[in-house]
């Protein structure tokens, strides 16, 4: 029996009318004879009026209390379309994240799967056609709920078909990968098929579609990925191993990671490295995603700098204070509004002359850069704010995408 | 060191600040030098609506999806408060049902609490000095989400405290036990002190202050049970057993059971009583409850009526719908808005009168009844729902209550 994980995220379940006709598309999928795995978010933003809501009762909420909170979202969801199929006939079971056996290791609130209990599945679809999961949520050792962090339904639903060796579909209220984000450039390409290589560095470099871990996922298991818009007849993306691409662009896309912040380390006397140890046993601990490292030792001591994620600026500014109450001679600037634009293609590796065309086009274009880093099929640029979308569109145009 | 089970309804959590104000006595309490057990139930008008929600997406909700949703509700209550105690620094767990160990067994939305492990609980006060458990909910032995019926948190409270062997404390927006609802009869009285037996007589008689396996749960482990308005200094009531009142009066409450409602049913020939047999045991597998039970065996065949309460119309009518099948001479007839008012005290086995005196009152006051039954410590008359709330002051009035 042909078996598939389905992934529908928030604005796809964002109200009953939405679920009903998810229940109904279920529906004729199993009659096709498929078994189903059904992965589901929270409802439309309930996860965020949920956060929003906790601000009236703490400013320094626990995250395992926020987890346990968070956790109800998805709850509900997969109740509401147990309802709905249930009242279409369909044999379908709703599974918590504990309940489907989904482990998980680290933080409450930036949890990662450990491992899935595949043999209680595998039982279930015994009795039922679909199993319906709550995505983004899953148990610690201890028995306490944790949550996957944002995009964490996407990396349910891929280690699900990890664990059952089956394709995954992700839908959402994009039609697939496209070259670039298409509210940013509308002319936009969308391609049929992308390789895990590339696909991975435009995550990676923030294109937003799916997070990097879901995609990496997807690729050591081998799985096939599918990216498709919700109940739509367009076609979408598969994400297929780099061999299965016959014929190679030397660029894919372009991805444009925003509200990226900067920033810039003294320390003047740090000979053994007991300070730069510290540092990154802390950021470490506090699992903050840094990016576009470089480091200098001068005569004026260490400079270090490095790029983050705006929203990390408060949790990065905590661990900097408690740094400093060791090295006095800390100092530290940080900016904010900066953005990062990436072109990818796994053909760069084979062609030459694609860096040069795009420091080229930035230049004559007047677009100033602060920062460039290079992977094998990536080229980034750490770009003003506000020149983001417009260096974006120019590099579409350029390598016509 | 001392410990209590506390129990705050829904109404008592209905929005933040009095979840902060509630957190705020709980810290004072283990100040005090307690360890407390805290039982609460979903926010305000939570489970309500998320019921009313579901009939957008079906007429005929499947119980096993309206357990998993609905525990929701509980869930982010005892997150919320959670946050409002870390926000105290008071060391606080949450728990859901299936967290804290409470095993129920019988169908989904009408379990029964079968075992609590509280071995897990020991071992979590060791580290807390709060444990917060989601009211109302458990999980059953396939692992599934289970919900207890309404007022299933005060017995989650009750079944705790009698597990740890502890006083248990239910708070409400009423302040005790009164001789009959206020809303009714404004001059009712407030006991300081009464009885299992009669707080039993009264909870079965409809009184809705506690459900009446709440009150026997409690006075089986002989634990202290007391009944008072949340955060408020007014006294409540501390419900003790029998031999603890001195001071006996013969009647202690009259209670009003509203939205009764009739059934007779004539059955021509059921010689060999297998009708019967199919009956009972169908209300069994329904879990119907019934009441005031009559039946005449006479030239007309098999007669039998029963009261039942009009919420569980619908079933009702599906049980008789499935019955007719089998027995197509069967005949029902159902009466609905009737109500029954019933006279209690533990003293009255020991006086004489009390039923005669009941009689010429509602006669006097022209109130007719359209049947008795009697225990050993109340009398219970059916009147047309119009005449309930008169009848219960009337009563009132002449038992000086």
């Amino acid at each position: 029996m042909k078996r598939s994980v389905l992934k529908f995220g928030g604005s796809s379940v964002a109200d009953f009318n939405k679920i009903k006709n998810i229940a109904h598309y279920l529906k004729e999928r199993v009659q096709n004879g498929e078994q189903l795995v059904v992965v589901v978010s929270a409802m439309g933003k309930t996860t965020d009026n949920l956060l929003k809501s906790v601000h009236e009762l703490t400013s320094n909420p626990n995250d395992k209390d926020l987890a346990m909170l968070l956790t109800t979202g998805e709850q509900q969801t997969i109740s509401f379309l147990s309802l709905a199929l249930h009242d279409l006939d369909v044999s379908a079971k709703p599974l918590t994240g504990y309940q489907a056996g989904i482990e998980t290791i680290g933080k409450h609130l930036k949890s990662k799967i450990s491992s899935i209990k595949t043999d209680l599945l595998e039982q279930l679809f015994e009795e039922n056609n679909i199993l319906i999961v709550a995505g983004f949520q899953g148990f610690n050792k201890a028995g306490e709920l944790t949550t996957l962090g944002r995009g964490g339904s996407d990396t349910t639903a891929v280690a699900i078909a990890s664990a059952l060796d089956c394709p995954c579909e992700i839908y959402t209220d994009v039609s697939g990968v496209y070259s670039t984000d298409p509210r940013v450039y509308p002319d936009a390409k969308r391609w049929d098929m992308i390789s895990f290589e590339e696909m991975m560095e435009m995550s990676a470099l923030g294109a937003g579609v799916l997070e990097t871990r879901s995609v990496e996922l997807a690729n050591n298991h081998n799985i096939p990925l599918y990216l498709g818009k919700t109940l739509s007849n367009e076609k979408g993306t598969w994400i297929v191993p780099n061999d299965q691409i016959l014929e190679r662009k030397a660029v894919t896309g372009v991805a444009l990671d925003k509200e990226m912040a900067h920033v810039t380390i003294t320390y003047p006397t740090d000979e053994n490295q007991s300070f730069l140890h510290d540092l990154f046993i802390k950021l470490e601990e506090a699992e903050i995603n840094i990016d576009m490292i470089s480091q200098i030792q001068n005569q004026d001591g260490l400079q270090l700098s490095f790029t983050f994620k705006e929203s990390e600026e408060r949790e990065l500014n905590e661990l900097f204070d408690s740094l400093k109450s060791h090295y006095q001679e800390l100092y530290v600037k940080i900016e904010t509004t900066y953005c990062k634009v990436s072109v990818i293609g796994a053909g760069m590796r084979d062609m030459t002359g694609i860096a040069s065309k795009i420091f080229k086009t930035l230049i004559e274009s007047h677009i100033p850069f602060y920062q460039v880093t290079t992977s094998e099929i990536s080229v980034s640029y750490v770009v003003d704010g506000k020149n983001g979308e417009k260096a974006t569109r120019i590099l579409c145009q350029t390598f016509d995408l």
